[in-house]
């Protein structure tokens, strides 16, 4: 019996025609048959948003080296949903979103469209990663992303990964010859310090345009994504949709309940 | 030097004119100073999402029992954003989201709206809490919420929550008299199965609509959210936004790189 090939799908957040989406598409086709399903726009910045107050709209879109592909209006959540629940007719094998322009790593994943997806694949049952370049540039040279969603893919099927496993992999942004591996990592504390531009638009109305600065409150913390990639290595955070603050439940459990 | 009074900040994700909303200010404003910066739409489901690729506009809202109220075409977490960095003048004491129509508890907290504004009121430095109530209709009785914020904003300032604390509390759909009391408690695995119906719009063209039916994967586990609901408990959830994989990172790290 012959063995079937890889079912591999894959998503993003930058919307269906970005040259991330391109990129991981060819390089994922050559592991498996590939299904796309992203959004018709920019979806950067959703974060686990879904839609439920609205109907979603899906249309078939031409994809070069793809088994099967399709644009959505929805959410990068919604379209992991869309695919599993309405597309496909059989459950991938892996889901990859990406390749996202701007890290994910650290604090940005509670933001993050491209990670979201990927957690959404694995609380399907399907071993999922979210690739992101930590540059925003859309002609950045994707030349160690590529080579980073080639290895990832690798040790995700050479090594079985578990279907709820959800990799955040991030790639720093250096050349090529300086990427000096992967390293597996735990999410740092970090923090946006922000800040509202004030403009006006062409009627004299006001309107506030965010802005921000982010801080990394654990730079000593050799076993933090942003330490990795601030020391020119691949981070891979292995992430779950668990938010409850152990520690924290401790402390509050001790407290007096007045019902 | 007599004492200020505690600075509140309200959000919710159901638009400013929720009855949620009012009930919150109503309890809240026997407390302290109340400030609302609130979405002037429904923004149900909106995840984490923050508005990174349009301008934001706040518009005053006359909000009967509030120091200062203000509309905001954004998401939640954008309100808590616009709140902290642009409209007040001093870093509020208490950070309050809801009264939410719809539960989140268990796997709900990643899609939810009210409870990416808490967090992100406690990623600010301000003890936060986010409020929901498991009963989605809008007429709903109201008076088990009342009471169950009372007495969680009373347990916040009379413990001296600790700064970063987001709490997530759920109140069980059950009449006033029947709750039995507060359970603090970790999240519950669960999964939405999810269905699309398919529609027409009026120029005969396919829409999916999003539904689907939840499944507590941890029903017979006392320490989780879902069981204290299912028990008539208000449960309360400790959580942040560390979404780190701890296990999964002990297996993974075993894994050969092939850099």
């Amino acid at each position: 019996m012959r063995k079937q090939k890889p079912q591999i799908l894959v998503i993003n957040d930058d919307g269906i025609t970005s040259r991330g989406i391109k990129l991981l598409v060819e390089i994922a086709s050559a592991f498996g048959d590939v299904h796309v399903v992203a959004p018709d726009k920019m979806q950067s910045g959703m974060g686990h948003a879904i839609t439920v107050h609205s109907g979603i709209n899906i249309s078939p879109f031409h994809f070069e080296g793809t088994k099967s592909a399709f644009s959505c209006t929805g959410t990068p959540a919604d379209c992991v949903k869309v695919a599993i629940y309405h597309l496909l007719k059989v459950k991938p094998d892996l889901c990859l979103s990406g390749i996202n322009h701007g890290s994910n790593a650290s604090l940005n994943v509670i933001y993050s469209g491209t990670m979201s997806a990927a957690l959404e694949g694995s609380l399907e049952g399907i071993p999922s990663a979210g690739i992101s370049f930590c540059n925003n540039y859309v002609d950045a040279d994707l030349r160690a992303s590529a080579k980073a969603t080639k290895a990832v893919i690798e040790m995700m099927l050479h090594n079985k990964a578990h279907k709820n496993l959800c990799l955040n992999v991030n790639i720093p942004d250096v050349p090529l010859k300086n990427v000096k591996g992967i390293k597996f990592c735990r999410q740092a504390k970090g923090n946006w310090h922000e800040f509202y531009e004030i403009h006006k638009d062409k009627e004299g109305n006001e309107f506030l345009w965010l802005t921000g600065k982010f801080e990394n409150l654990e730079k000593s913390k050799k076993d933090t994504d942003l330490w990795a990639l601030d020391h020119n290595y691949i981070s891979i955070v292995p992430i779950n949709a668990d938010m409850t603050a152990h520690p924290e439940l401790k402390k509050i459990e001790r407290w007096k309940t007045n019902w």
